[in-house]
């Protein structure tokens, strides 16, 4: 066990039995609150305070409630070197395993508190659009929250908590990681994301998260407020800038992922400041925070059976080129499904996203949203504004759906897939395929299990999930999977058990037989646990 | 009393108590078995048979089944010089009223019969575009049915049949017309048509309609046949060209009516050749059906509660510029609408055209079409396919809607209006604005009473109507009316009863005060008959 496991292993113990950890939780305080002037290691608190809400004019870092695996992990990453500071590299050199274990979760016992402010002379507002919405389409940008859960309130041990750090701390983090000083974390992904933002964008982000709220109140929207008015100038400058001289760009930026198409001309969607007005734009506004926050929204979250968005699927809420983008569906519809046998229009295409992919039969209401209802025509009123100046009818536009793979020459393998998954997905949606939610809000969707998608959903096919992660996953591009193992993984995945097909006629067989005739459809094969076959369903927990 | 006015009376007279019309019966059968050698009269049947069915090689016209008002009218257009023919202008002048009013009336009471057949060497198919469908881009050409009844079976006393007419006496009439040796017809109307066409397009429409059945079958569809096969390049050629160099051209073509936009390059619609292929295909030739035929076919015509189709106000089955077309309003929608104050998809329009235009509430079911059901998804397929390739959200494509008219600058009178109405309009629509439907299908919309739109539908406003007029009506353009005059004749028409508004809530008063509080708008206004109130409603006969 390497020593970096051996602090986390501690640390999980400690967070898991609390009653039983005041010997290390009392260690940990002292070591916080008064150090161990014998062996040279100086108190915490006198940089991140005795509340842990960390010091604007020191740039220390706010530790109070962060999570333990995450603190100890930093320190570890300050004793390989990956991390870098006159205070803190010797400091984490001096301690023990059980110190570092001791002192995280001492901090990540106390009280959330900030004491982080964003200075006078940088808009905090002029960073939202990047921190909410990131930059997709021209650099390959995801939302900052997309992964540090909604507000930047944090997600689990490996996506820390932005909101209300000092901003001297957050802005210094990504100028560490834009020029490589900090480097070590999974997937390389903030070097990457540092290293396409420029100075000014770094210092608006900084500010935007330092002013956050510590805890999620109202999740943000995917549009620019509507109040307070939109912002100035400041607002829109950092999307439109592009990385700057002094940016380090990872080698592989501007390379096109396997499955991701190359478009010289694609559709671009309206910005999202160009909101019409009046009641269409309060629709179209509306529509935009379903498609995000379905789940939650207590007018969608009635038809939602599980722990899915549209936005989970539909990347960048429904702009992204390659993952299904909402604007190429919109006029594609009416049309034909083979999986429906009839003409649907896009109201019907989308109740069968709530049929499937989120799963009503487990919802509130047990049913999809009625069609002439709020949640529907918001819905429709937010797509058809995506596709403004899209020209009807045309099925083949650049970026509609994913990029379809070849079937694989060799088959797939879900072992390999299983090693693959571990690799690169598990970081986010968890070893278990179980996706990470915080106060609710989606963070990382279940891949399998009772919140995920069901058993009619097109994701549960093979050459489905296949197409979509070559095209997008993981979703910042720093590592990109062969065509083949995007296969491996999508079997992996789509071999564990989820909610029942709709469609279930009291027969696997049967079923199977009549909706999942396909070689790319695990659903009724021998395939679970001990060889059980899948397709029994999963009840919801 | 005119001469013809008499005939006419006489004529009616006849047909109206049949009973007692033995003896002019037998007197007319008598002048056309034998006619009167005495007075030079030879008989009817030497040329037009028997049967009184037509003789294809002597050009003689079908007479059996014709209205006798219609026939008694031809032969005193003989009389007058208005049609000329070496044997029947004489005859036509040795006739005494009392003649024509009896062979009127027996040939009228004669069952249907045909003798027509077409030239082998003419496409008969070939003249199903223009028939059925028109040429109201190109040339401002409506559709010979549109006037003449579905399948060309004749529309009232003003419109006879061309179905089973012989060709050769088809093609002499139009021929006849196009260079002005026959005229006289209200409003010039078909001296404008024929002059429009040219040779090849007269041939292939004589060969069509002598070839159609006597009585509607299975009245035809917008769109091509889909089995026979489309046709062959004869088919669209009379579409594609235009009025050849010996054709009579008047001198108002190409001038831009009052009340329609000027455009330099309007959206052009696809072709109705080139509809999709597979199951969407066959929506969208459903939905141009149901567009057509809302009033009678089986699917949608439990919802239409008076005598009203989508085409009857979206002239050219919802293709034609300035006449709201269908391509226009699907890249509109969702869209909020001050009536309704919410934002309406494209299905939720529908759905009020049905509610109000076609005044489901006195219809079988009571209801408009249900949102998923089959009608709204295949109209909704036929409007998506007419926008094929208009940008999304183009909320001001040219031609959309109508052209706003100012409001007059004196006001609009009814009792000017009443006089352009008999002067313009009820030659069509009837003097009591009852429309003129044949085997149930709409050729002429009811105006007012009990079969016309309600008090709910946009068109009873007087400033909606006077719009749609100045830039549609009359339907040919040989007439058009002054922006003042279609203010005038607008309000004669909206200043009769009609179906109650849907929303009425017990009191005129208190409706026109909420949904009617505008000075275009007559409802609750004290305006008919003795001075009532308008707004009483009429009920279903």
């Amino acid at each position: 066990m390497t020593h970096l496991a051996a602090v986390m292993a501690t640390a999980l113990l400690i967070v898991s039995v609390p009653a039983s950890g005041a010997a290390p939780f009392e260690r940990g305080r002292t070591l916080a609150e008064q150090g161990d002037a014998a062996r040279g290691i100086v108190a915490c608190a006198g940089c991140h305070r005795a509340d842990g809400g960390g010091d604007e004019a020191l740039g220390a870092a706010r530790l109070a409630g962060l999570e333990p695996a995450y603190l100890a992990t930093q320190i570890e990453r300050f004793r390989a070197g990956q991390r870098s500071h006159p205070v803190m590299s010797p400091w984490a050199e001096r301690l023990t395993p059980v110190d570092i274990a001791a002192v995280s979760a001492y901090y990540g016992a106390l009280a959330p508190a900030s004491n982080a402010r964003a200075p006078s002379d940088v808009d905090a507002a002029a960073g939202r659009a990047l921190a909410e919405t990131g930059d997709w389409p021209e650099r390959d940008l995801p939302a900052c929250v997309r992964c540090h859960g909604p507000g930047g309130v944090g997600a689990g041990a490996v996506f820390p908590p932005l909101a209300g750090q000092p901003y001297s701390y957050l802005l210094a983090q990504l100028q560490a990681w834009g020029t490589g000083r900090r480097h070590g974390e999974p997937m390389a992904l903030m070097g990457a994301v540092a290293g396409r933002l420029d100075a000014d964008e770094q210092r608006a982000l900084a500010a935007y998260f330092a002013t956050r709220p510590l805890a999620v109140a109202d999740p943000a929207d995917d549009l620019p407020d509507p109040s307070p008015p939109p912002a100035t100038a400041s607002v829109s400058t950092p999307a439109m800038t592009v990385a700057g001289a002094n940016a380090v760009v990872p080698e592989h930026l501007g390379a096109v992922p396997a499955g991701r198409a190359e478009a010289a001309s694609r559709f671009t969607p309206p910005s999202r400041d160009a909101l019409p007005e009046g009641p269409l734009g309060e629709m179209v506004r509306l529509g935009a925070r379903l498609f995000r926050h379905t789940n939650t929204d207590p007018r969608s979250a009635p038809h939602v059976g599980n722990d899915q968005t549209c936005a989970g699927c539909h990347l960048d809420n429904g702009r992204r080129a390659d993952a299904s983008p909402m604007w190429a569906a919109w006029v594609a519809y009416p049309a034909y499904r083979g999986k429906n046998q009839r003409v649907d229009t896009m109201a019907e295409r989308i109740q069968g996203c709530f049929r499937y992919s989120m799963n009503a039969q487990d919802s509130v209401s047990g049913q999809v949203p009625e069609t002439n209802g709020l949640v529907l025509d918001a819905l429709q009123s937010y797509i058809f504004w995506l596709a403004t100046g899209a020209p009807t009818g045309d099925t083949a536009m650049s970026g509609r759906g994913y990029p379809r793979l070849q079937p694989p020459a060799e088959g797939f393998d879900r072992t390999r897939g299983a090693a693959l998954y571990a690799e690169h997905c598990a970081l986010c949606h968890g070893a278990e395929g179980e996706g990470l939610l915080v106060d609710g809000e989606v963070v990382f969707p279940p891949l399998w299990g009772p919140r995920s998608y069901n058993w009619g959903a097109g994701m549960h096919r093979v050459d489905t999930a296949a197409a979509f992660i070559a095209a997008n996953m993981p979703l910042l591009d720093t590592v990109r999977l062969t065509p083949q193992e995007a296969w491996d993984v999508a079997a992996y995945i789509n071999a564990h058990e989820r909610p029942q097909d709709p469609r279930f006629d009291g027969s696997v067989e049967r079923t199977a037989a009549r909706f999942h005739a396909s070689p790319f459809d695990l659903y009724g094969e021998p395939l679970g646990v001990d060889g059980a076959v899948l397709g029994q369903g999963v009840a919801k927990d």
